[in-house]
């Protein structure tokens, strides 16, 4: 399992790329993240054919893949670090219980990435994904207020992860996941995500459109549009004067 | 700011070879890290001088630096991702004040490579730092305890590094920082670290040499002298039964 790292190809890393031409066969899992990395792309940094697995590739005929790979190396690159979507650690179970060997190349995850806002990376608490938008009409996600709020009661940091259905066309926006917090808060009313609590976006972030911001809930909001995916929205906890001090950089201006 | 990632250079991005190939100046920084990577080594891969940087370099003298990169373009490369270390953070954060263009390559982290224990990533807790031994023979860390403790009464996971200075030759062992664990119980006594706890320990994430093991704190405190660093130790809160199966294959076998 080759991780991709955070935007395209060139995230990977040279162990990754240097397995990626040993091994016998190569397939792109494009559908949990929605990065830049492309077939075409990654054929001819590699110099081999790509396959593309859809998500019933991974998730239901997974056997046919783990019984390919007993015979010849076998390669999935994926986005991020490779074991951070759960469905990459469940391929690897699975391999695992059938005595098929394996290995995990890493790369750049948005995770530690996530530092490039200024704040401390031992500072985070447990992540939240912000579900889609259709799942969140039904029934609003409780839970991922419940995290935010503990997590502010011991000072730490959140990052919350937007999901996203790629093969679905389904992508949770900036705009969405912050309608999702006000919503929650509207409901709950503890104060967690009011709309004057400060928080961060990073748009994009490790390729050359990488954009931070700072800003208040309402504040994030007006510019929410401009802010491309891949995205995530950080909710700070109790700040230390550097984070502080870095933040500002990423503050937002008000437009007159 | 090059990440080197999790263990040598070749964990370094396509994207940071790139980086590093194009710039004008060099330096290595490899004292908050104890991994593979050499300027030897690095030199090879990029074709040109690389300077090693002393801890002084980055932490007093660093003024030196951002003044050369105000003409030329400077590369300096550390271990893991680049900012989870807040010195690096500090030094980019002087920089963005001195109007130097900044720019970060990201690469593999323990923090997200941890999850090759099974661990699901979104289930980590603030991680702590358990200090050197001649810090914690003067007083016992209590607030690495308070973190654990914190994290397992909500379910989640304690993601414990082990305190390094590179330049001092000193190293938290895997057994001293088990030892520290043990005397923070003995004085606690809230049974957040007791001997019984079944922790994790992961040795050399991302080497060839990569070692992950599971067993109570007494089982594999006898095994700690085999346990190489960089090694984490992992305190595992609730577990979903994906989780316990995963780690049964790191699962310490008594030895008869």
């Amino acid at each position: 399992m080759v991780s991709a790292g955070l935007w395209d190809e060139k995230d990977i890393s040279l162990r990754g790329l240097e397995t990626l031409k040993k091994c016998d066969e190569v397939f792109l899992e494009l559908y949990t993240d929605n990065i830049g990395i492309r077939k075409e792309s990654l054929e001819k940094l590699i110099g081999k054919e790509v396959k593309v697995l859809r998500r019933k590739d991974l998730e239901e005929d997974y056997e046919r893949i783990l019984e390919r790979s007993r015979e010849k190396d076998v390669a999935i690159v994926v986005g991020g670090d490779a074991l951070v979507a759960t469905t990459h650690a469940m391929l690897l179970l699975e391999a695992r219980k059938r005595n098929v060997e394996t290995r995990v190349i890493h790369s750049s995850s948005v995770i530690s990435a996530v530092a490039e806002c200024g704040l401390h990376a031992y500072k985070f608490g447990a992540i939240v994904t912000i579900p889609l938008r259709e799942r969140t009409m039904k029934a609003l996600p409780e839970s991922v207020y419940r995290v935010i709020k503990e997590n502010l009661e011991r000072g730490l940091h959140t990052l919350c992860l937007l999901d996203v259905d790629v093969e679905a066309g389904k992508f949770l926006s900036v705009r969405e996941a912050l309608e999702t917090l006000m919503s929650l808060e509207e409901k709950l009313r503890q104060g967690a995500v009011s709309t004057q609590r400060k928080i961060v976006v990073a748009s994009k972030l490790g390729s050359e459109e990488q954009r931070i911001v700072f800003g208040s809930i309402e504040e994030v909001y007006k510019v929410s549009e401009e802010l491309k995916l891949p995205a995530v929205i950080i909710i700070p906890g109790k700040l230390h004067f550097t984070e502080e001090e870095f933040l500002k950089f990423f503050e937002l201006k008000p437009k007159i």
